[in-house]
């Protein structure tokens, strides 16, 4: 079986992400990062799925983003509530954390490279984050480019990195139809950007309603709870 | 004055970006790692670096690469000694760190977006080094069209990131005639794979041997001590 390395930010693209490289026969090895996130649930949750989903390792890399500054998700600035998704979707949102996405594919790059795998999954998403500019499918192309140049395996002739994004172009209702299918324990997956001290989802961030969202147009029930 | 980030390690190279940057009318705002090397001793070279050249900010963004293992610098794997430069410049060395500048070049991203610099300087040279492939001219390049997809400068229409790699194609004994041109202080900075216990370069590393060749091409004398 092939190695591959998993993003997994312990929301439900990620856990749909790591079902979907299982399906495709890839040895799982999942990072997560403690990148000064105002709450530590989503953690909990990516060392959950790791466990259900037997991963060979599941590395936590601390990193501070704070250390620049710069973002809804890391400093004390409001998480915008109740917007509709056309807003979600068409601007760079304030919870955008600058370069985050690069920094996350670049210690996976590290990580592929020292365990000897050629392929790494992240499950971002163009339709729901249209504002995200490190969401996009060209963005992704020029890492993966960037990726086989800057690596010991171009240089040594293999077959090189391939950046892996099976829910680019899914739907929110999509992703949950295939995770469902695949046996995703969504119950155990953290989208919310501001719970309660309890860990409880807000339901009115950007993250809560395109969950919700996501689960009435697929037919489903959510089984998280919501404090609202 | 246009702000740029400078990738400051500590060591004679990016010593030498940061006069170069400075000489080019950049404001500097300087990016160093604690990034599980062996000992610090490159990091105070830093600090010093970036006080005498009062830069406007110096980072120091701690990481711990010694979670993936795999290389010289940041495991216990024996530093090679006394090599000579073809085996030095031709093949991939223990000492490589995977995808380091990609992590590297990531960080400096996040911090230029978030104070607005669209400059960025990184002192890699491809000749010393050319068994690194992330030293590479391609490598850069790859890189910048990565970095302009990834962050909101390029939604927004702005000019969009440069990366500086003065040094790329010089020499070492050139670099030291630049820097000491410029005035850069070589005393305060360090080089050495493995100093002894109070930080005196061991004279017989890759990194010494390159230094001390390179002083001896330009007809300078090294201020730095040696333990031989």
């Amino acid at each position: 079986m092939k190695k591959a390395v998993i993003l997994l930010s312990g929301g439900l693209d990620s856990a749909t992400c790591l079902a979907l490289a299982k399906r495709d026969g890839f040895k799982p090895y999942t990072l997560s990062f403690r990148y000064g996130q105002r709450h530590e649930f989503e953690l909990d949750s990516a060392k959950q799925i790791a466990r259900a989903n037997g991963v060979n390792d599941h590395v936590i890399q601390d990193i501070d983003l704070r250390t620049f500054g710069g973002s809804a998700l890391t400093d004390e600035i409001d998480v915008p509530k109740d917007r509709d998704e056309n807003a979600i979707s068409d601007e760079i949102p304030v919870t955008y954390v600058p370069a985050r996405n690069t920094i996350f594919l670049s210690f996976a790059l590290a990580y592929a490279e020292v365990i000897g795998a050629q392929d790494i999954f992240i499950g971002v998403n163009a339709l729901d984050y249209s504002g995200y500019p490190d969401c996009r499918p060209e963005y992704i192309e020029s890492f993966q480019i960037m990726a086989n140049l800057a690596t010991k395996s171009s240089v040594e002739g293999n077959k090189g990195i391939s950046i892996h994004t099976p829910l680019i172009q899914m739907t929110k209702a999509e992703i949950i139809q295939t995770g469902t299918e695949l046996g995703v324990d969504y119950s155990i997956t953290h989208s919310c950007y501001d719970p309660n001290e309890n860990g409880i989802s807000c339901g009115h961030c950007d993250a809560c309603h395109l969950r919700r969202n996501g689960f009435e147009a697929a037919g489903l029930t959510d089984p998280l709870p919501y404090s609202d």
